[in-house]
């Protein structure tokens, strides 16, 4: 089996370790493994595979060596500004940012949708954003069966999120703390605004869920809306998501399909009280699926509510996932 | 002025207590108040207006006296129980729970919305769901002008609105205890699940939402449907509402109409990261409204953040206020 060099840009932050940990978990083939941060974190070690790895600064020489796959996962400015250097030397990026996600040679990515975008990359490969991610896994097989139409998405989304000073924010808060990462108290409240607002007074996060579903879908026709939340919640995102189709449906048949398509779990037995939980997801990769009934004010419309890790499969495990295509094809 | 003979049925709940403060605040006038609650309750004291009362056992003959209105909140079997005993006596009853809300001969009152609805009582009143109150009174003007066409309703509801009980959840959630009222923990977690689960695999509260809607509004033609979910904030329902009108609008017009609409404050001023939240709501009356944005996957739709206290106006203000309009037209 062959292995590859992987370098791993963000080590230290929320997302970055988990990719460490689900490289681990998933026995991803790995000969050197570069562990990368700011100059804030260099120096400091990092355990991978029983191992100890120095963590080293990332600068204009990190890519000087031989280095297959580089996941970054340190914002958007260290994406912008190293992922076309590494990208120029052969290695392939996959980008957790949303940088690049938006260009028309960077393919966006989620290996249960989309997976044969892989073949198309210039060397960068964007990770999508994390409530997009667990959405589309839930919408390919319906699109694909019964053409959606439009999409109206309501998020409930985690402050895990944020990163590690989100997870913080919370804590505090519960403590009786006032914020310092959000702009207003997380503990016990709802707060309708992710990442920035912009002219049209959708949130950049309302507006990455629109258009990165559309590019992940391969559908520039399709509706879509959404209003993105923040809850006070750990760990897993939460959605409300409803659908209007072209098609009509049995939704026996539809659960059916929802529950043979890859990356799905279906939990929907209301009568039990069996339905997709943020505690629950915690720690797991797929998508949940539940709460799935018709929706009797179109001709052809269903509710989800789709639950699932936002630094698991919402960012590191699709990353990885991601990488897992590249050395497939290799 | 003429003062009035009240009954607070279920006075030691958690909505029953505050419609005795909303009561003082409102400064109802009244001449003699009697305090009904369960055997339990019976022989405590409750203070009001600052004059000690003894709550007394509601029983068959705790209507045998003059009373003019009785505000219930005591629960379905209560209700169905005894509304109809004080409603023989002459008693106009305003009755909290869902039992009677779509009975054809009995209003389902907001009184921004639909006040001369007062005027056709047939002695037993119904105060709307919690959820549906803020959204009508949002609603309302809305439809007025710009003939609503469909709803999409997500919630994200208060423990509030399950009593003390569901506050109790929450915090002993929070200390790491499991849930004893909710199936599953609230703490940290969002549970698609209020209210009992239909055939149709809607909850109850979903339905409520969705025919009290329409009953309120008027307009059995309206396409409504709804997912309401538990989130942990102890009080103030937020709401994300996506609207499609039949007739078009200028997104500033719209918003200044909503300003200018009884019982609304417009919180809508994103750049200042200005927008309605739960834990500002608390306390307060009045419906918040925010997040105001066209939809650009329909033709002329909006999107909107609502966000009320549950326990006020989703319960204790309103049903004084219909009160209010009892003795108004008296």
């Amino acid at each position: 089996m062959n292995k590859y060099d992987v370098a791993v840009v963000g080590v230290t932050g929320m997302v970055g370790s988990m990719i460490l940990k689900v490289l681990e978990e998933r026995n991803f083939p790995i000969k050197n493994l570069y562990a990368f941060a700011s100059a804030k974190s260099a120096g400091s070690k990092i355990k991978f595979n029983n191992r100890d790895y120095i963590v080293e600064e990332l600068n204009d020489g990190s890519f000087e060596r031989h280095i297959d796959i580089a996941l970054f996962s340190a914002g958007g400015e260290t994406s912008k500004r190293y992922s076309p250097i590494a990208a120029s030397k052969g290695i392939t990026v996959i980008d957790n940012s949303s940088t690049f996600r938006m260009n028309g040679d960077v393919p966006l990515i989620v290996p249960e949708v989309n997976p044969e975008a892989v073949n198309s990359n210039c060397g960068i490969i964007a990770n999508p954003n994390c409530s997009t991610i667990q959405a589309v896994v839930a919408l390919k097989p319906l699109h694909d069966k019964y053409q959606i139409k439009r999409i109206v998405f309501s998020t409930y989304q985690a402050v895990s999120g944020t990163g590690v000073k989100g997870v913080v924010d919370l804590k505090e808060g519960i403590a009786g703390n006032g914020p310092k990462t959000y702009p207003h108290p997380i503990a016990y409240n709802c707060l309708p605004h992710i990442d920035v607002f912009l002219e049209n007074g959708y949130t950049k996060e309302e507006i990455k869920m629109i258009e990165e579903t559309k590019k992940i879908l391969g559908d520039q026709k399709l509706k879509i809306t959404a209003t993105t939340v923040r809850v006070p919640v750990y760990y897993g995102h939460s959605e409300s998501i409803n659908l209007e189709f072209k098609k009509d449906f049995e939704i026996d048949e539809l659960k059916k399909l929802l529950n043979c398509s890859p990356g799905i779990v279906l939990q929907d037995d209301p009568a039990n009280s069996v339905y997709p939980l943020a505690v629950n997801a915690e720690g797991k990769d797929e998508v949940f699926v539940g709460r799935i009934r018709r929706d009797y004010s179109v001709k052809y419309g269903i509710n989800l509510w789709v639950v699932s890790d936002n630094v698991r499969k919402g960012a590191a495990t699709n990353a990885v996932q991601i990488a897992e295509l590249l050395i497939r094809k290799a």
